[in-house]
């Protein structure tokens, strides 16, 4: 049986099936439902997120169908004849509105919405958390290592501790965050990121001689050779191994590309190194770092240390999102049949918002991204003058004559994906254009300030009104 | 585009094609490897590993090809025809030695082996990482969290912050650990698991009282219904409409099977669900939980608490594995053609050990785990008097006459699987089995007491005499 079949409508959970199962026999297929998806806390400690998962989750919307066999395994399950057959016909056919893949957003916010039959969109919920949850968590961490190397190479090789299947997604959302390539090779075919990879210490061991597997590894890939030098010992014998290497490639017009470290102490190895190869007047050999590392590691690799490092294989703690692992978005309810809907829950911060919104940006007179407010979307914004903070209304911003933007857009309509369909690389150019516009205080990694998310007066008043009713 | 192909050859870090590549290019084509998988340290600062995901992996190796299309892709990548067209014939035709899914087994030791040609089982190295890894990972969160909940119902409800398809190995590893159900219901069907689940709170909002949306979904799923009470007020709206509802069931001869509480203090509301629930003669309903649960949350509530939750559904941290998110299994080349082979490293911790290896248990007077060896495999068990600490043999242990058994087993050769496909709920009464004899206090969550395996003094002596060798 293959890993993943070619529909995917029982990659759902349980509940949404006996749920869409109650609407069905109390005959609400026609009713139509808004749902926002949101997140509550931005991850890492950090200041922002970068929204990702979103190409994704409109390719997997041609396949969130259900085949005869999973109505077999349906039918199994207890549910009727008429609602398998209602089932056998359904795909999604609402309308989703998002903001750009790449964009940087926060929490509370609404930064796509659903819209449609209650039905279907009440059986996309789980899927479409997947995915965007997963992919927006791995393009923040990415983004933050990205923002610590700088203009290094930046590969991500997680494949091999990368919680299983969800490598596929790990590799897209790490380029989208700003990885230049990935190990994972399927996931470079599938999503067009270039593929990269040295050797692993099983080359170095299968020969005889540390020196014999470099001749070998660089006689039959040139000058794209990088050598791992930690199989034995990395001063006394993969550097001055590599070096010999170097000299030999250098005999017929080649180049020897790299050395990389992969154990140790890498500042301590890496200025040894570094001096090891300039002394040998191979300036041009570049350092590849590798092992446990994360954007703590590199920043104080790079900038207390001084590293001479060059490029950063980053695999586990990138692939699998350490140490949160988990972005904590959710997928509410927020109208029926036109009418507004909350949940009012027992913690305040997990009211929702009722209503069919609009995610504004307001920018300040340098440009920066000052406000994001969250509009009732019949409202005009030409009124927009001041936004409230969502739990102490006391605290509110004015924004009036400040420009702004809509974030969000349609991207899928009448079952057809609305926008093109960019690389990784090219979502990662939109993200560094948005980045340059956030405040410097946001991305920190140390306590970064907060950035704002307010509620517009009439969403406020409206929140109020649901609140006090009785249910 | 499917999201993950029929032929999974391309699901492989880079570098193993480059080192297939070179071993080709250097006519290395017929000799053979062997390769150890094992990892270095416990889970989740535990005292023990369930080794799982072995029946995955079994079965990708028949996916684990490379399609007219893969081929196509990698030719751009500039590999040569000659290699393409050996890569088109490949398969894995080696032999895997294995423990037995559900084992639990302990860092160091090599808890699967692979023998074949080195080509073959160099390219395998990153798909069974990643299958192991994680599966093993989650497996044995879900073995803590079995050990805290006892015999009350747990459910895997994580689909929707897993990590993208990471989520279908870890509701499976989930259940091989000892969850009595998932949300996931592609799982649940292509793994044979009971899928399980209740309502959101977009059931309730979408009625215009939440009396109405118990009702209606009583209605439709009977003695199967469990309430979702927290969507506007748990005691004063949630649990009295419940218990309405579920005495106008009784009416019927239906049974309310439960409430769950998804916020707010769980040990509270439960205590205080439970008496309104008693009150009205309702003790038959359930009180089911969920909430960002964890072994440790779920031990205070039920330990220190008492809170009156009769089942959990644990979610976020479970799919995810948190706060670890990755095991850190290495496969590590231990022979090549007959010959042992070691890494040294820059850490002794780091070093492997050589040859083609046994793994034994010894078992104490009560029939408990004693002490796990490694020896090498053409060793006689007869002899086996001492097991040494491997990085400091000055701590040793006499094992003489002890009961003992083989923990690698064949389970794959002359391209089939040579072991019974047994759903995830059979491989959890084989862990149950094995933990019965695990001490407890290697299963305690504070600083467990470290179980040792030791190496036999002939490894060991092979070990030293290659850490001397020059290379």
């Amino acid at each position: 049986m293959a890993l993943i079949p070619e529909t995917l409508g029982l990659y759902t959970d349980y509940y949404e099936l006996t749920m869409t199962y109650g609407f069905f026999k109390k005959n609400r297929t026609h009713e139509t439902a808004v749902f926002d998806y949101f997140f509550r806390t931005n991850p890492f400690q950090g200041g922002f997120t970068v929204f990702a998962g979103l190409r994704d989750l409109l390719e997997l919307l041609d396949q969130f169908r259900f085949s005869d066999a999973d109505l077999g395994y349906l039918r199994a399950q207890g549910f009727s004849d008429d609602f398998l057959h209602w089932l056998s016909q359904f795909r999604f056919r609402g309308n989703i509105y998002s903001v750009e893949e790449g964009e940087i957003v926060f929490p509370q916010e609404p930064v796509l919405r659903v819209e449609g039959n209650l039905l279907e969109a009440q059986l996309l919920e789980s899927a479409l958390l997947n995915v965007l949850n997963f992919q927006s968590l791995v393009a923040t961490k990415a983004f933050r290592i990205r923002q610590v190397v700088g203009d290094r190479l930046f590969s991500e090789f997680g494949l091999r501790r990368a919680q299983g299947l969800g490598a596929m997604m790990a590799s897209r959302a790490a380029c989208i965050g700003g990885a230049d390539s990935t190990s994972n090779v399927l996931a470079a075919c599938k999503y067009g990121i270039p593929p990269s990879g040295t050797q692993a210490h099983a080359w170095i061991q299968s020969f005889d001689s540390e020196l014999e597997a470099f001749r070998a590894y660089a006689e039959v890939h040139g000058s794209s050779t990088i050598l791992l030098v930690d199989t034995y010992d990395t001063l006394r014998s993969g550097v001055p191994n590599a070096i010999r290497v170097a000299r030999e490639m250098e005999t017929h017009g080649e180049r020897l590309r790299g050395i990389r470290l992969d154990s140790g102490d890498l500042a301590y190895l890496s200025k040894k190194a570094r001096k090891m190869l300039d002394d040998a007047g191979l300036e041009y050999v570049s350092i590849v770092a590798s092992n446990q590392l994360n954007e703590h590691v590199i920043k104080s690799l790079l900038t207390d240390q001084l590293a001479p490092i060059d490029a950063f294989g980053v695999g586990t703690e990138l692939a699998s999102a350490k140490p949160d692992a988990a972005l904590d978005g959710v997928y509410k309810l927020s109208a029926i049949n036109g009418t507004p809907r909350m949940k009012i829950s027992e913690n305040i911060e997990k009211v929702t918002l009722p209503g069919i919104k609009s995610l504004i940006r307001f920018y300040d007179a340098d440009g920066f991204f000052f406000r994001d407010g969250i509009f009732l979307e019949e409202e005009s914004l030409a009124g927009a003058d001041t936004i409230f903070h969502p739990v102490y209304p006391e605290k509110n911003t004015t924004v009036a004559g400040l420009r702004c933007e809509h974030l969000l857009k349609p991207v899928f309509a009448e079952g057809k994906v609305l926008i093109a369909n960019k690389t990784p690389k090219e979502l990662f150019g939109y993200l560094k254009e948005r980045a340059a516009r956030l405040p410097a205080e946001h991305q920190r990694f140390i306590r970064p300030h907060l950035y704002k998310v307010g509620i517009s007066r009439r969403l406020l008043e409206l929140r109020n009104a649901l609140m006090s009713k009785r249910y």
